[in-house]
């Protein structure tokens, strides 16, 4: 897979050398070229933004030094082979970054990133390049960043563990929280390792069991324990049909309860006494 | 406000030397400190995490150098004058970071951050820790990353751009994404700036009209738009008194309508002809 990533602040994504991205580099499965808008910049203070039509606070980033370099990053990476380009841009407007959309990605042979800072990229870069290759524009959470930068690192970082031959023994796709499998959407519990007391705490009695039915069970407790405590809303859009009848004891003494007619579990209202 | 960080790859947090927060910390705003964790290791491999009790794949992250860690560094910071730790998690366990809870965290004196790699830390440490200080387990995304330093640098950024001196004319609070204002719980629509015309497109003629009341209502139904399109679940969660009359017309117009004696809108299901 190859990614370019243009920005204002290239040195922000030095992270990209280091840990699962960096080997992905190292072992040739990711190309990863970091490009300094500012080199399109067109005058003498490398000038990238401007005030915003109609008024109000903030600076745009300008049409010019943005097509520019988008042109010529496409056509360098055309030129050395790359095909089927597709523009991801981090905004705190776009569609939910999610494991979902991190596995589609991770099915394309080539992310061009375009981080924006300030108020935000001219809106005519994305229509104009919408033209010519899939465009997403992307929030990676409900919460406003400096900038773009920072959302690149965690989409690669998502999108590159995916990638076949990444991800080493040490770390593991399955029953991690969003993946599909026996946890589909549910939140892990608590997780130990040795030794077996740690300034006066022990662990669990039932991890020390070996009994594997009783562990799986105590984990997928924990694990709607510790959703409703989180996540309720990923209870209530879980299907009642993935709940085995333990799974609704469980939530049950939670203080949960089905829904009368409906497909979902709700927490009951308070009752006064 | 002082930021410690315990990590097995502090390169991964270089850029809290750049841009915003790198400003801030030369400001004397932020006083960051990167630890690697390594250091609290307990034999000559430097090991930091073992296999699961109770069996499984993948590796837990051990007690002893957490715990080690976190007291050298808490004991460390009370010393230079630091007070009020707040220990952060960032976990695909954890609530959700959003906006609310960066607001939250910026007004705490000091936050310690302990980024997890592979399945997790020992169940322990935070168990131990939460007895001293508030715990913060947060997740920015439904998504799975390799580890928690991204987490930690979108934290940081969110969290530093809040504190007083730190933002300058070039950027703004007001009506960001997910910001109290005007523009509150809707994502903004598109900005544009000069030319007024760049490869044969055009900007939006109200933008140019110099009327303020119009350019409003402008941003505003672009905004609901946006909305309506990338996080229909904004929409569905909108106080009906926040919408005025011509907001209730744009949304008719975008295929939305009342729900009957709710507080919400909804999109209609669809009509066979």
């Amino acid at each position: 897979m190859r990614l370019d990533v243009v920005t204002i602040f290239p040195e922000y994504l030095d992270p990209l050398h280091v840990s699962l991205v960096g080997k992905a580099r190292a072992g040739g499965l990711l190309d990863v070229r970091v490009h300094d808008l500012r080199q399109w910049a067109r005058d003498r203070h490398n000038t990238v933004d401007d005030t915003p039509y109609g008024g109000g606070p903030g600076m745009v980033m300008k049409t010019g030094p943005w097509g520019d370099a988008l042109d010529q990053v496409l056509a360098d990476g055309y030129e050395q082979g790359a095909h089927g380009p597709a523009l991801v841009v981090p905004t705190p407007s776009g569609r939910p970054f999610t494991q979902t959309l991190a596995v589609e990605l991770s099915e394309r042979p080539w992310l061009v990133f375009a981080p924006a800072r300030y108020e935000g990229i001219d809106g005519r870069v994305t229509a104009e390049y919408a033209t010519r290759m899939p465009v997403y524009e992307v929030s990676i959470g409900d919460y406003v960043l400096a900038g773009g930068e920072a959302a690149v690192l965690v989409i690669t970082e998502a999108v590159a563990r995916l990638l076949p031959g990444v991800l080493g023994n040490a770390e593991s796709h399955r029953d991690d929280s969003f993946a599909p499998g026996a946890m589909a959407d549910l939140l892990e519990g608590p997780v130990f390792t040795k030794p077996p007391e740690w300034r006066g705490r022990g662990v669990p009695e039932v991890l020390l069991s070996g009994h594997h039915g009783r562990i799986a069970r105590w984990r997928r407790d924990e694990a709607l324990a510790r959703t409703a405590a989180h996540r309720p809303d990923l209870i209530e859009r879980c299907d009642p049909a993935a709940l085995d009848k333990k799974d609704r004891e469980t939530l049950s003494l939670l203080g949960w309860a089905p829904e009368p007619g409906g497909r979902f579990w709700r927490r009951p209202p308070d009752v006064e006494e």
